[in-house]
Order: C-alpha cells, then structure tokens, then sequence
C-alpha cells in the first residue's frame, strides 16, 4: 500500500498510527501541502477532492477520506467492533469528529504553524467556541470511560486523539478537561503507538 | 423507534428518506432547533453535541450523527454493499459530505431561510467557493457513472442527495453540474422516493 501523507496532518497520522498498531507495511509518499502538491493535476486525477491521506491500496485502488480509510484498515481486527450497533458507535464518533471537532481544533492548529493566524484573525472567536465545545463533549462522554465506544480501544479513539493530543498547538488548554487528558495518556500507552512526528 | 427532527434539515430528511425505502416505521419528534430546543438540558442528556438527527432504539439507545444512523440502518440491505471497499467507498463519500459539502451548501441554505445572510456576509465568498468546488467534486466523480459507489443506489447517494437537491435555496446554480443534475433525477425515481417536506 501507499500512503500520500504530510507530516504535519493529524488526519494523515490517523491512518499511519493505524498501520502501525496493525503492522501492516507501506509506502510513504509525503505532499507538502503548503506548496500545492495536493493541488496539481496528476494528484487530483487520484483523488478529485485534492486532499490528504489518500491509501492506494495494492490493486491500484485510491482510497480517501482519513476516517474511511481507517474504517476500511480495521474491520475485521481488534480496533472495530464486530457488532452493528458498536460500529455505528465508532462511525458517531467519527463523524462528529470531521464535524464538530477538526474544522475547529485542527484548523487553529493549522493557521498557527502555517502563519495565518493573523489574516482570519475575524474567524478565530469562533473556531475557539466550538473546538471549547467538542472538547467539552468528549469530557462529558467520557466520564469513567476508558475509551469512547466499548470501553475498548478502537479507530474512534485514533480519529479524536490525532488533533485532541495537539490541540494546544492551537491555543487550546486540556488542562481544564481532565478526563479528555487521562484518556490521552491511555491512548499514548496503547502497543505500537507512534508520536505525530514519527513517520516510518 | 423514535426520531428527533427538525422538518427542514436535510440530515434529518436522510434518515426519513431511508427509513421510507426500508418501511421501517418510527415515531417523529419535531425539534424546533431555531427556538433551542436541541440544547435544553433535557435534549443534551440524550445527545450531549446538541443535534438532530437523534435516533432513539427501540431499546433506549441513543445514536446520533446523520451517516452514522444511515450506516446503522442500512446494515444487511441494499442500500449498503456487503464487501468491504464497497462499504469503505461509502463512507469516503459520507465523510466527504460532512466535511467538504455540508458546511457550504447546507449552511448557505440555513442561512437563506433563517435570515442570518447579512449578520455572515463576510463568510458567503468562501462557502460559495467551498460549495461550488464540492459540485464540481461530484459532478467529475459521476462522470458515466449512475451513482456514487459500485454504480448502484446506496446510502452515499441519500448523504449527498439531502442537500444537493435543495443547494438553490442557498444560491447555487445546478445547471452548470448537469451530471449532478441527472443524478438528483434519478435518485427521485427510487421506489418509495419522499419529499424532504414529506414528514411522515
């Protein structure tokens, strides 16, 4: 398999975490974002909607969207539960999470590092509201939980924490949610788990 | 089962519209999301993000997230496919929806009806750039192709169907995406087919 990653996305990171705790081996093919690599012609004939991650799987089939590719990786493993109502428990929390919880969390973080921060400086009370809301979310859902669905770690788990754990490169504060903070260590603790930066 | 609405929410609508093709009955709860009835205490407990669709099990269980309730319900029928790149193809599609489409289209509309145009003008630019991109995302995908996966009707084309087929009411214009056109067409055809005003 292929992965077209950039070492800076948390979506990206999902799918390499994934991998990784699967041990599964791949190609790694990084796009620098910034400079339109996602952009070109030859990119958007594999994937028309111009983003990252995009696995190619090894019968040449493109596969986008990070949370559908995990979902596509996990079936079958430990990481997806085999029950149809603990599937569409995962699949909640991950739409919630490209809904309700990256546009903001991920994107302060992006503006951030990418220097942007200033031109959508009109934007930025707003995305703080509601990553502050996701956030609350998650400390309300998680209670005495250990994971988000099942009490087990699953690819719901992987899609929250890719941006959760880095939230603070956005601005954002964890220690005012305590129970999103331990669950972070656990997910940190899980076998085969790589940091962000660790790419191969 | 009991479904939490609103009447003019096309992530609502998705859930009546699979819900009509599966002759599932339900129970209907209108919510009027504009009063804020969807953040009283009493809603929060059942759906802590604060959203319709809610989709109540006949056990009590809440599931929430509009592709996560059509994924659930079009477990084991037609309207999902029975291998797993057709239901990881599905998914990049729904994921693609929430992510790339709703935000635009959806949100252009909901402003339109509920007089919030003006109070965003300095956001209409980007979400029209946004949704016409995502237009043109679909329009390219269907190519020859009948429907979005596997060239059959599944839940990917009810995702995208919700708020496409209402995009005018937000400003866009559907002619210039004539295969989308064809498409919205053929998915009015489908047996059982109800109006987004068709509540029950």
């Amino acid at each position: 398999m292929r992965l077209y990653d950039y070492h800076e996305s948390g979506n990206a990171y999902k799918v390499r975490l994934l991998l990784s705790q699967l041990q599964r081996p791949y190609e790694r093919v990084e796009m620098d974002i910034l400079a339109g690599e996602t952009r070109t012609p030859e990119f958007l004939a594999l994937n028309p909607n111009g983003r990252i991650p995009l696995l190619t799987l090894d019968d040449g089939t493109q596969l986008a969207e990070s949370n559908a590719i995990l979902f596509y990786l996990a079936e079958g493993t430990r990481f997806l539960p085999d029950d149809r109502l603990g599937r569409a428990r995962v699949l909640q929390w991950m739409f919630f999470e490209q809904y309700s919880h990256e546009p903001y969390i991920a994107v302060l973080r992006f503006w951030a590092f990418a220097g942007l921060l200033e031109a959508n400086a009109s934007s930025i009370p707003e995305k703080r509201e509601r990553g502050e809301a996701a956030l609350a979310v998650m400390d309300r859902h998680l209670g005495q939980r250990e994971f988000f669905v099942d009490d087990r770690y699953t690819i719901a788990d992987i899609a929250l924490f890719a941006y959760t754990h880095v939230a603070e490169a956005g601005g954002f504060d964890l220690s005012r949610y305590p129970r999103v903070t331990s669950w972070l260590a656990r997910v940190q603790r899980q076998p085969r788990y790589i940091a962000i930066t660790q790419l191969e």
